[in-house]
């Protein structure tokens, strides 16, 4: 069958208009959009003020980095202070395997989580979200599920690029595990937090050391060569902003010369063979929407057990603003984590 | 906690960059959107002439509406011809229960589908996809799952509007589960049919008649009142076109001066208690994207087995292309709903 002839056919599988279409190419037109029809109103209220990124240069040198590290960490921090005395979660600063963590312990321990650490590989397009930021998506699992998280607050570029993250990861992974039982716990992370999940396990999985019984991967960047689709069609949608420019800076220097499909660095190139039960989130206006079906679709077809969950109109990482504030989409999210962690880990 | 001080804490959560942001609103600006870097070179192809449907005027009065039926639906008896050709697939048609149906064979029958037979509810908008051209889909699961197909030539618009279609289903439903165990067979379809699959369930449930024991429910069209977002956000890159004009007549002659919020009409307003194992499938350019999200959430709300399969690039019913031509995707996506039907119905 010829390409041409698809051209009508296609189109008119299901509602045969092509018999009328005029060729119009992909092309978006501007336009507004209103607060998704589908969305509590709880979430939509975000939605009254809410602000997309501005393109911002990429540093030019190492001092330029750490001070934009500097200055997108400090209100990362303060969110997480103000989640801590909302949800009355604490932590410990910890050497762990030699490597920074945080102990995060909510104010109930469930009894499934009674005897039992989750480690968090903390997001922030590698280079941020470190320190005290680090804190934010951990305090969100350990309050929802009433769990113990370690959060491996792992070296990061500049000065640290990769597989310094994969390293620190796999130190704390090997040290818990002397203590417990791996297929009793879980590995989880959102965006470059998710990569990481995905890159830690497969590091284990080279390394032959057991790997956790499930993973939490929320909305990964799992492909830092090709530019998956939704950051194009999401953009200006998505508070997270572009990827142009300094987010693909970020992958430059956190792959610090490797080749950028390295699977380590983009698990989506990855030869997956067996994989732990993976639960994965994301939402319909996420500029890593892409990137999230995409590695479902890798793992489906090895038949890994793994669940997607894809949330009207949320943006990169919306899920978890139910540590700020009472928010039905957030609970919910934690409920199908808790799901899939009873099933697979408890 | 105030919403003005979510301004600014709420993009922060994950990459901390609303410090520096400059508010933009949610504006889609004019770009070119290339073809997707995550899909097969087959599915690539499709998009090398793709066509976008132009809006449509909708049709005054029963004549135009049957003169734009039969217009539309010529196309897909031929795309339906072709398929019955390039897959030996057969079919007969056949009065069931009172109503027009075919019942469709593949060249080879599966050895778990030799004494079932699946129920097939089409698509188009309501009001189109009827006739022959119904078979599409059918021939796409019959052939894909080795599976014997009763395709429901259902009452259509404009002369039969709501609840014709799902009275039809039914009928054929109540006629079959005489001879067959309901809890061995599914119902299945795709978009409008995705609505008339969710709906009949739940009319038998209203009418306490047994449910299959799965569902297919391919992105379907479950809100005819309100528009779901990415109705808005995916105008322009799917070739369906667009829902205002001729989409949302089809669903004004299809409710027939009903409430559009009837949960029988827009399933998303149903009170869900139980339901059948349901697999949803859709794409990150689907018009639907949304309703299909917004419907497996408010199945998973009520504990609902049920899975979410997304493929990257995918406008709406890309997947079942297979019939005309070779793609992974296609192919993938019958391996999920065979799985699917393996562990529920077979």
């Amino acid at each position: 069958m010829k390409t041409k002839s698809l051209r009508t056919v296609i189109p008119a599988l299901l509602l045969t208009l092509s018999s009328t279409a005029a060729f119009a190419g992909m092309e978006l037109q501007e336009r507004k959009v209103p607060t998704p029809a589908g969305i509590s109103t709880e979430f939509a209220q975000l939605f009254e003020n809410r602000v997309i990124s501005p393109a911002i240069p990429v540093p030019n040198n190492t001092a330029e980095w750490l001070a934009l590290q500097a200055q997108f960490d400090a209100p990362g921090i303060k969110v997480a202070q103000q989640a801590l005395e909302r949800l009355d979660v604490t932590y410990e600063a910890k050497q762990f395997a030699g490597v920074d963590t945080f102990f995060v312990t909510p104010k109930n321990i469930a009894p499934e989580y009674k005897d039992k650490w989750l480690v968090h590989i903390h997001g922030g397009a590698f280079v941020f979200g470190g320190g005290e930021s680090a804190l934010r998506e951990a305090i969100w699992v350990a309050n929802g599920l009433g769990a113990q998280v370690i959060s491996v607050d792992y070296r990061q570029p500049p000065l640290h690029p990769f597989p310094a993250a994969i390293d620190d990861a796999v130190a704390v992974w090997k040290e818990l595990i002397k203590t417990q039982s791996p297929e009793s716990t879980a590995i989880f992370g959102t965006s470059a937090g998710g990569n990481l999940t995905l890159a830690t396990t497969l590091k284990l999985q080279e390394l032959d050391l057991p790997a956790p019984g499930a993973l939490f991967v929320g909305t990964p960047s799992v492909d830092l060569k090709e530019t998956s689709d939704s950051w194009l069609t999401m953009q200006g949608l998505d508070p997270l902003g572009q990827r142009e420019g300094l987010i693909e800076g970020t992958f430059d220097v956190y792959a610090g010369g490797e080749a950028l499909d390295n699977p380590l660095i983009s698990p989506i190139y990855a030869d997956i063979d067996e994989f732990p039960p993976t639960i994965f989130i994301s939402g319909t206006r996420d500029l890593l929407l892409s990137d999230t079906v995409r590695m479902h679709r890798l793992l489906r077809s090895a038949d890994v057990e793994t669940d997607l969950h894809i949330y009207d109109g949320q943006s990169h990482g919306d899920y978890m603003s139910g540590i700020l504030i009472d928010m039905p989409e957030s609970e919910d999210a934690i409920n199908e984590l808790g799901q899939f962690f009873n099933k697979h880990i408890n």
